[in-house]
């Protein structure tokens, strides 16, 4: 949110700590979210004097609201006779701490439920009530749709047809009264903090004579548990394809086996980080870092960074994954220096396809030198077969390449032993490689 | 807000009402302001397609929030042992139609209150819990403040010493979060909306065994109702002071017998926008145009053709009274051709002390022709005892100019007879007149 | 220009001067323009240490820039073979004080020309090798165009066809080396400023054996002439028209003959201010003030404003005809305070139709009272028969109405005989007027 | 220089070539420049009629500006009577491509010059006239500056005592006539191409009767000559200090041997930039990309991709060399990558000594290990020997690091022997390097 107003006047230096102050709240009150101050270049070098700084500099904790009563029962009664409920959990559920609520609100309903990515992990992704695998007959057909803490933008296809029921009723939670009925109008809004609401929804199904449970033997269980097997069954053919040059699919299930269950999943690219967000599970919240709602791509290794000081002074042992796409680790690629100079517990991976989006058919690839490929390539491929590896031998880390599944498995139970020296696995897989047939293309168009 | 985010795609012309809804929500969810709309120039010229537009083109209610009943039960035991304490009702209280459940609590615990200019009239400013008289003292004093829908900026003095009681406990009450704790760390910060937590509020207040009621004898009243009569008898003593040219108070208290008390008032100037709040009464809530938090001049005219169009519209038989300084009116007087136009229901009143902030001795200007005063006037000042009722007659108004109290009630009298020609007041006062000695210089410094 | 990167630190306000400089050099240097400074509020309290202020705060005259003289060469060699030369005198002529060299120019050339509205004047209106009635032909087949200091914008119809010309050659001259070739590529690109170029360009006329002078018996001078004498004979018979309501050449043709030949003009409105860019001639560079390239409204009477505080400084006995529509009168009628106050030799005068754009056919108007018209009227129509007169005398000026060419005769006789009262005569004019037809709607279509 | 205004219209995607070629002449007409161009997306993916593309797309060449001859005629006088002259060649001299001209003049009055960092080139850094070792003298005396394309701003200590003559008289001549008497006010200023300009002043030159030249054994010329001498020597005694770790002197006076006297030098970095522009000699104009009159880090590696596609299209055979502090390089180095993706002829050396601006004492230095450095070292400390050569492996390039001036020749050698693929040479040098002692210190204060 833009903060100009808060600019701070050079000749007051000694107001500073009021602005921080300022800065602060607007960050972590209401909806979360970046403050910037602007400090007047010659502020830097002004002196101070200390007993004019207020002492009131630490921001209090965050106020919290409740949702109108009436209308949670609203919500409650709508949730009753859903026929084809789902709820989608956001990632603001996993900012307000609202894990415990969610839990209970999620498993005493039995609803099937969806993270989005960064909401991942609120509920662990292998929940038996868990429909990720089968999102797009979810959200398809879903006639109550409880949204915690999303959004419906591009994400989440704006919330209209045909990627949604044109009938569905929407309950939606959230902190920020201006989100409120975005894209689509609620059939219920509920204002206030993820937590408090939750509880308050959780209290009043609680009120309900004979215990509500939807039924897990209903139609609507039934179609989403046979579009689950049915992905899970495509998915794992593709994971078995163990041919060479690797598909992500296989690179992702011998990655599988060495991920920490309490690691932080930092994840950038294209197809990389959309295959991540099924292959990779999270079950813990707020342990994903992901490009977010605008997409932006360079910001893998500044979040790996951020990530791995926070481990280091806050959770020791927990370690940072942070699995790129080449182009994606080509934006910031430098910040291994950090990494390596400050000894964070990150482990970086790359998924290596040579930066190609549209490449050239498979087979006059395999015959291909690496020289020829890049003759013959758009001006997005990058350097066929870079080896990123090496990189990080400048900065006295570790780096490994692999072409194979063992390959993988024997390189990163080689890093795993020694997690002292930060280590690089560049895995080369196929320019080829694509995410599995989906339902929809891309960005499906719709009315909006 | 800024509002450049959404700013229409002039290819999708059709999108218009996605947008224009957008800009509604924003600006009446949450803390209510204004939502700017960019059309590109193409967009208004281009054809469209009705059957595209999409249907939920109106936006629905605001959602309701609530603060956390906890924080109420803190709120009401520190009410319960204030000596001093205040309620401070600002214009959020307005905006959020809280009048019934403010007046309940105040009347209730029987607590002094001061409106803000915009909170003028949530409760009538002749309640008899109403402190506005001893202002200074209230702030000053209080130890425990209820502050509802007000902001701790300039106007209030940033809640700081010397104005302000160093050791004071605010509870602040406002539907922004952001603004909680701004300048002042509070001893408790209720998030909501204004008429659903002042219920929260009253309804536990009920739960107090025994009915809670602030002494009236208490040395609190006591001292507050001193000041308020010394202040009174101050301020009778310049109503009553008849003397030509008038002063400020002797024009108010003439004006005030002509003020239907369901009228809309509009305010602007310098000494005429402050002398005005404390001698334009209001008895309804959001029945009072002011310049607000940023002083903006120029606003008065165009809030008093708003008003206008509103009344005609929704309110037939009430009545705009619009009083501006000279100055003030010459931002924009052009639009009194507008109100004529439309014959809006405005009365239109002018005091002129001929725009001059520092001017010659009294004496001095009792004996000098309308010319010499321009010549020795700054650049501040207007020309003296210019008629600007001439300029409605332009526009077939109705224009009349008084120097004295018996002319004020003359014109007054034969405008208010005949309400169908749009009439404009001018009253020329002395240029010296000025407000009432204050017992704080205008924004006293403050650490801040 | 934006001017941020010279916001002055409010920490260094002896540097002020500094700034100031910069701002006067950078709007009067190169391409004449408007500068901003924004200064910190707090800077305006500031105590300045006056031995530390630089003495160099005088900013130094501008630099003068010549054409290269191949290019000089090249223009002159092209004019020689030119079958349908135009001369179009734009403001930079006149920003430039060029008006010695271009008369030499042309009056030796006996080259037809045009000037812009600001640049009327550089050349008087009446000199007999003005082709200004006859624009459109002259702009539509003109073979040379020398184009002095105007842009070829959409009030040149950004020189394309069909308002030029598709194989016209275009020798620009031009202080701004970026405006150069801008719209339509030129035959000789000229830079520098204007006096030194022309200068240069009779110089090399001057070398050129016998005499070069265009043929006034020309088939181009016969169509032009002919041109001339036929919009001539249109506008006569619309100047002779006196019926009434009046139209807008009657009204003009009154007020002609009380222009005096050195007063400045200020000319404002639609319909007012084209027309009087025909009807309202200029016989001095520099004294018209016209909406220019952005077609601003609401800037007349600050130009009135600026021009008479010149006049009563630089140019005694100088006046001011400040000429507006309605509409334009509007958006800052209120200043006419301020040239009451300061007694500026302003005379005001407002040509009245009702600020109606798109109205009532003329014989349903003429049965019509003021108030039906009202009713009936578009928003954009202002209130019938205002009667502006009336405003001025608030401000001890004098007013007059009127309704016919004897009462625009009479009035401004009696305006004329006593200078030392501002006076504004409003004179009410048909609804219905409008422009003599036009060859081309207006912004004629073009790939532009 | 913002663009804003030329924003294009999304619904007129065939107007594209006319803001092409408007954003291009607006970035090589008078000053150049960077022009900005926003296109919106939804463009990119539109269709277009090529028939409704303008064919004028190509931007034709600037036109040029000449001085006025009369202020020429004052320059030369002017110079005539200097008893301390100085040249100052800036980048505006290079980017007019006045080489010859400058040269001229300068020869033929045998007066000393100093080039700025992007004016070196225009003459050769080893012309017998150039006395850049005597900078801060050079400046300081002079009593008439020549200023040819450079403006008195930061890195010309705003042309203000003490590192100026109080007296000093300055002929400016640039094409941006607001950059005119900025600062300091110019005896005489020429605005106009730099070349036509530096042509007039060369013509009136010879219009002197006997031959006007500076005397090569006066006074000026002898103080200077001293302290170029003077200075050479302490530089030379660092040229020699061969001890290692290796000062910044001794790494540049082996570099020095390898350096194409045609070749395109990108220098970036704090020391590593300062002591470039004395250690790197230039000998031919716009061979030189630094860092500018911002500052600005980071651009390095992208200047270093440019020239090479530049050199790689229009001149074969020329290299480019770059050299950056290890500082520099951090910010982009992963564009290494793009540089041996298209094999550009880049070679590239990085000064190393730690990215440390204020370290440990040398002698605790030596005796430190690298993971020692880092623990004790400010953040503004990167990996101590950080091994940058590995990484260019890692895209095919070869990598050396070098440690004494025998292997900086050896690893030189090698490098130049193969030029097809890109080369990586790491100089380590120590942390405690730094320039020669400065007369003045960095921005000395003056009162700007």
């Amino acid at each position: 949110r833009p903060y100009c107003k808060y600019s701070a006047r050079p000749s007051k230096v000694e107001r500073i700590p009021f602005y921080i102050e300022k800065a602060v709240r607007h960050s972590i009150y209401g909806r979360p979210g970046v403050s910037y101050i602007d400090l007047a270049g010659d502020m830097v070098t002004q002196k101070v004097n200390v007993a004019n700084l207020s002492p009131n500099v630490k921001c209090l904790d965050p106020p919290k609201t409740l949702a109108d009563p009436d209308k949670i029962k609203e919500a409650i009664d709508l949730i009753h006779y859903a026929e084809k409920p789902l709820v989608i959990v956001g990632k603001g559920a996993a900012y307000a701490k609202a894990e415990n609520s969610v839990k209970r609100f999620i498993e005493s309903t039995r609803f099937p439920f969806l993270p989005t990515p960064m909401g991942k992990g609120v509920l662990p992704d292998d929940h038996n009530l868990c429909v990720s695998p089968a999102r797009s007959k979810a959200l398809q057909e879903a006639d109550v749709i409880l949204l915690l803490g999303a959004r419906l933008n591009w994400i989440l296809h704006f919330g209209l047809p045909p990627r949604f029921n044109p009938k569905v009723k929407v309950i939606q939670v959230d902190i920020c009264v201006e989100e409120m009925n975005n894209n689509v109008q609620n059939a219920v809004s509920l204002v206030g903090d993820m937590d408090a609401v939750m509880t308050q929804m959780n209290d009043q199904l609680d009120k309900i004579p004979g215990h509500f449970q939807f039924n897990p033997k209903s139609p609507w269980w039934r179609t989403l548990n046979n579009k689950v097997q049915q992905n899970q069954k495509a998915v794992q053919a593709m994971m078995d394809d163990k041919s060479e040059p690797l598909n992500y699919y296989a690179a992702y299930s011998e990655i599988q086996k060495f991920l920490p269950k309490d690691c932080i999943i930092v994840s950038e690219g294209a197809n990389t980080m959309d295959i991540s967000r099924t292959m990779v599970p999270n079950y813990l919240p707020r342990h994903r870092l992901d490009a977010g709602s605008f997409g932006t791509m360079g910001v893998g290794l500044g979040f790996a960074v951020a990530a791995g000081i926070w481990c280091k002074d806050h959770a020791p042992g927990k370690r940072v994954i942070s699995i790129q796409g080449d182009s994606a680790f080509g934006f910031s690629g430098m910040e291994i220096e950090t990494i390596c100079r400050y000894k964070l517990p990150v482990t970086l991976m790359i998924i290596n396809n040579g930066g190609i989006y549209a490449g050239v058919p498979e087979d006059v690839w395999k015959s291909l030198q690496a020289e020829d490929l890049t003759l013959m390539s758009p001006p997005t491929a990058l350097m066929a077969a870079a080896r990123y590896e090496k990189m990080i031998e400048a900065f006295g880390g570790r780096g490994f390449c692999a072409r194979k599944c063992e390959e993988i498995n024997k390189y990163l139970t080689e890093i795993t032993k020694d997690e002292e020296r930060v280590a690089l696995l560049n895995i080369l897989i196929s320019p080829m490689s694509s995410r599995k047939t989906q339902d929809f293309d891309w960005l499906t168009k719709s009315k909006m």
